[in-house]
């Protein structure tokens, strides 16, 4: 299979700082699209798997999946993008295709597993994928979507992974308008929340430990904020909300948000991996018929369809645009909630090096 | 207000056995029904009740919500039921009838509180309600359900708790034609379980730790049994569920049953009120938008739909009856799982003591 060599910023090992090097891109074959990466998001997991925080990662990792480009050239079977286009890719750059999940819309669920932009398994160079840290980078057409022209295309580069990530539990739920939804932190994921469900026209509140995150929610368009940590707050918040979607991404305890869920209400856990404690209690589920869920990403027309949303409702991520060449930097400010709300790379910096 | 003696089995403290006693019953008001008791069913959480492990209990307790009898008098705005119908009387004897919940026939979740059918409060007399343990009970029209001529009077009584606790979640979570359902547990609740869903046109499997209830599981309707201890049969199970109702009333590990749930899948949680312990695991449940819930008995429209459901396939529960003066033996041996599947009184018993 003909490649090209691009420049691509990655690590070859655990405890070394991500450099630059080289990868290789496949020619677009029949149904790819070649896309001139210009912004590319930084999520959380991509700190993790550089760091093989999660013991899956393999050797040269490259990482990346928040991806806004221009099209440069594109297999004589597309038809669903042309060179120009300004495209976005998220999470997923393959998928089985063929079982029920896939068949529905959410590739996400692939039974037969999905092929992550980086650090999934890459059948056409028999390698690991790699992500959008890099100059280029070569999809096929399924995986690849539009971005609306009015949005700012730094800023909607976490949308592919951190909105994404909220939108499809917000629509799976059935929030809509006069829904009472509830965030639980006010990071990468927790801001989009709060914008989505607020253009979705629910009422907003924003679950927070600190009070000096009171001011920053209600600019993102939250209706109200509750210290977590006040109990009196807490009380007074019982049965309130229809869904609640919980990003904080380290252990901590449900049981106060499954109390203040309505009947039939759902707590949507987003961001946290791992045994939960301390321990659900079932009692309140129970008297209730309330629900504890996990929700991954979304699919790939549930990612267009939030695009558009976005593009509608002008929203894109609240961002601090870095250089390549920062991104040690960052990944050690991101560990520390250190900024507002996403670094988004300017991939013009790695071309010029 | 006027009352009448009547005759019961209750007890005046957690360590005594149950025994005759005198209790009040009101004389019918304008809304009101009074019904001789015929049957009534012995549930778990009768003797939970009388021996206050939940710390709750006010004495004298007269148990029993699985009631089935004749009416005997109305009050004078009665009109959903006449003199001689056969009626039953579930958990419920009262609720708020104004919250949204009471609004949407959810009255068992009264966000104001419902009021029991032993152990509520009873506002008429100042006490505490006294259940079906009794020659007869006072229950206004609208907690008074119709049982279907064509059923076994006894066997339809614990359709009451054990089958709507099962049936309303059916129901909520859309079990019907070619759903595949699971059940953990092959008790009271369990065996209503399986026919239920398996007359709602499901595929349904029974968990079980034990190999000899195989063959009463199929007899009941079930189409397959997996061995829960048999980590095999638990493997060859993984996402094949979109419902899983869990009966178990004790501590058990969720996550072998969460593992085994279809994308989009959600495990009930009937049985078990505590701390859940091992720890669930949210992994699965994120990468497979699995969902943990609770579900609790059923409201007053769907009990009586699910009557009528039972006496269109003539289903009733698989019964031991009883003499009200056998209930002490009967708590023990239901402590033993020693009843194929639930004890129900026979309240001509106490009427000729």
């Amino acid at each position: 299979m003909k490649t090209k060599q691009v420049k691509a910023y990655g690590t070859h090992s655990p405890e070394a700082d991500l450099k630059e090097l080289q990868i290789e891109r496949r020619e677009v074959l029949n149904k790819d699209i070649e896309i001139d990466i210009m912004y590319c998001g930084v999520c959380h997991s991509d700190l993790h798997f550089a760091r093989n925080d999660w013991g899956m990662t393999e050797y040269p990792v490259v990482p990346g999946h928040e991806i806004v480009g221009k099209v440069t050239n594109i297999g004589s079977g597309v038809s669903k993008h042309k060179v120009g286009d300004v495209v976005a890719v998220g999470c997923l750059v393959d998928s089985c295709r063929t079982c029920n999940n896939c068949k529905a819309d959410l590739e996400q669920y692939c039974t037969n597993g999905w092929v992550g932009t980086y650090g999934g398994y890459d059948k056409h160079l028999d390698t690991n994928t790699h992500g959008g840290y890099s100059q280029t980078i070569v999809v096929d057409e399924e995986f690849v979507l539009s971005v609306p022209e009015n949005l700012d295309f730094a800023g909607i580069a976490p949308v592919l992974c951190a909105g994404i990530t909220t939108w499809s539990p917000l629509r799976h739920w059935n929030v809509g308008k006069d829904s009472k939804v509830a965030v639980v932190g006010l990071g990468g994921l927790g801001h989009m929340a709060i914008k989505l469900a607020h253009a979705l026209g629910a009422h907003v509140t924003l679950f927070s430990r600190s009070e000096n995150k009171i001011e920053d929610a209600k600019a993102l368009g939250a209706h109200e904020v509750i210290i977590s940590t006040d109990e009196s707050q807490m009380e007074k918040a019982m049965g309130k909300f229809d869904v609640i979607l919980d990003t904080v991404p380290y252990e901590h305890d449900f049981n106060p948000y499954i109390n203040n869920l309505n009947t039939n209400g759902t707590l949507v856990v987003l961001g946290y991996l791992g045994p939960v404690a301390p321990p659900l209690v079932t009692v309140p589920m129970i008297m209730g018929r309330k629900t504890v869920a996990g929700s991954l990403i979304g699919g790939i027309a549930e990612t267009q369809e939030l695009l558009n949303f976005c593009g509608k409702h002008n929203i894109v991520s609240d961002i601090e645009v870095i250089k390549m060449q920062d991104i040690n930097t960052a990944y050690e400010r991101m560990l520390k909630s250190d900024v507002k709300y996403r670094f988004v790379i300017d991939m013009k910096s790695l071309k010029t090096s």
